[in-house]
């Protein structure tokens, strides 16, 4: 019998293991105890070293979100397959989490929220549309779902990858050679890379410097991609214009971090795309019962690329 | 020679006159002074009467607006079309504003903008997508891009119009027969209706109370749809989660309203689709130049229907 551990911090249990036990009616599903005996599968979300430490035999790791980082700084079994959740309903999440952001700055319904709050009735003058590119930085699954939201509006729409994509309506640019370029021809920036040692910081003082001016920065990758007082400073120097960031360096962040002080700053709590427990059940109980038939399935990390 | 006369309370002319001038060459393009000689067409936003008591043979009025309400309540020259500014980049402008505050319902980011100003980190559970449908009122150029782009969110919409329409991924509800069981499958509910004696305070405690619990009203046609007494009543009483209003009985709205002190009501100044110069110059110029040619334009309206 297929044995499956669970073992994910600051999640409810008990729903995930009966969601589990339904999808996989043929297989033993039980939240990890240490000490338990070892399991062929386990289903995660920040688990200790210890929990890996006990699972000699383990054949897939089925992370419970879209970012693995965190997870692979830990030493995993070698034979194990470490496995991300792939959309499971966080696409349209992220799609719909930036839409509005990006509309919001477009649109300066911050400036008219701040106006209602006092009482004042005033107009701005619209912005130009195709002077608004938004750039997408990372064309994964949430990233080119992003990407095609955007475009929908019909913003001129720009995306920045490792590696060549075709997105319909989206200027791609491609690898370091061409990341100056991305970054002058965008207004606003989209960050939807996966943290790794090539991307930690990504967003600096230099990166960010060469946006173009009253740029705006959407973080709602890791906060490790960015350098949290290079962005202060850019907004104070008026270079940018502000920021929405869902992921912070430390979460929860820290009550005396400036960025709850900075008005131009809307920041929320790492809820841009949450995992919805009922397709995520649903894709990992697929892959699974795939795995057991012998059968590729999708989402298998790369251990050495980082994502 | 074509001549053609400019009257639009509250805009700057100069812009519009030089625009109309480049696009019709052949034009002679006036701005309206009392006591001028007639013309044959007008370009027009809330004009007095006066303007329209010198234009006897007046061939056509263009609106630089969606909304014909007002217009319609002067005693215009019999023999003169009435023309509507279709789209002219007003449909995009409206999807984004009433997405952004669909989005902004489904997801608690008000909620969450509060939580930030007062510097706490809380999580909300996710809503249900499938349970979240939105009922948009009028399937014109505006409403039918609206819905679409709400498809797009992948929320169930639900449309309703006077006649029947084909919108893909939408359900559709027509005329006075199904209006009840549309509002019943609805939670929030976009009027985006043309302002008739038949759609006058359509928004009111009974139709409003048909909605889903937790509903949510988004008013972007015209502030007389909506009766505020019982909007306010139906979001004292929890039936009714909040309101995104653009337009009101009297605009500017007055100090001493009860909307503009209400946090569940998100109010912005008549702004979610604003007149665009240089798409709606093009387009009246395009409409002109076909009258000259004897072609049957779009955009006519049909007084008797009032939109």
């Amino acid at each position: 019998m297929i044995k499956i551990t669970f073992c994910c911090t600051g999640t409810e249990p008990a729903p995930w293991l009966a969601g589990l036990r339904a999808a996989l009616p043929q297989a033993q599903v039980e939240l990890w105890q240490p000490g338990t005996t070892p399991a062929d599968y386990a289903v995660v979300w920040a688990p200790p070293q210890q929990f890996f430490d006990e699972q000699p035999k383990l054949k897939g790791i089925f992370n419970i979100g879209a970012g693995v980082d965190a997870l692979l700084r830990l030493r995993l079994p070698p034979q194990a397959a470490v496995v991300r959740l792939e959309d499971a309903g966080m696409a349209v999440q992220m799609a719909e989490y930036v839409s509005q952001a990006v509309i919001r700055n477009f649109r300066d319904l911050e400036t008219y929220a701040a106006d209602a709050r006092a009482g004042h009735w005033t107009y701005y003058k619209p912005r130009q549309r195709n002077e608004f590119s938004v750039g997408v930085m990372g064309l994964g699954v949430l990233g080119a779902r992003v990407a095609q939201a955007l475009t929908h509006f019909e913003f001129p729409v720009n995306g920045w990858s490792r590696s060549s994509k075709a997105l319909g309506g989206v200027r791609h640019f491609v690898g370091a050679a061409q990341f100056h370029d991305f970054l002058a021809n965008s207004r606003v920036l989209v960050n939807l890379l996966p943290l790794t040692p090539e991307t930690v910081n990504i967003l600096n003082r230099d990166t960010l410097s060469r946006l173009q001016p009253g740029g705006y920065v959407i973080n709602v990758a890791r906060g490790a991609h960015l350098v949290d007082e290079d962005l202060l400073e850019l907004i104070k120097s008026c270079h940018l214009s502000g920021a929405t960031l869902d992921v912070f360096r430390t979460e929860p962040l820290r009550p005396e971090h400036p960025f709850w002080r900075e008005p131009k700053i809307t920041l929320t709590p790492h809820t841009s795309a949450r995992t919805l427990r009922a397709d995520s059940i649903a894709q990992i109980a697929d892959k699974i019962a795939a795995l057991g038939r012998g059968e590729k399935i999708a989402g298998i990390v790369d251990a050495a690329r980082g994502y």
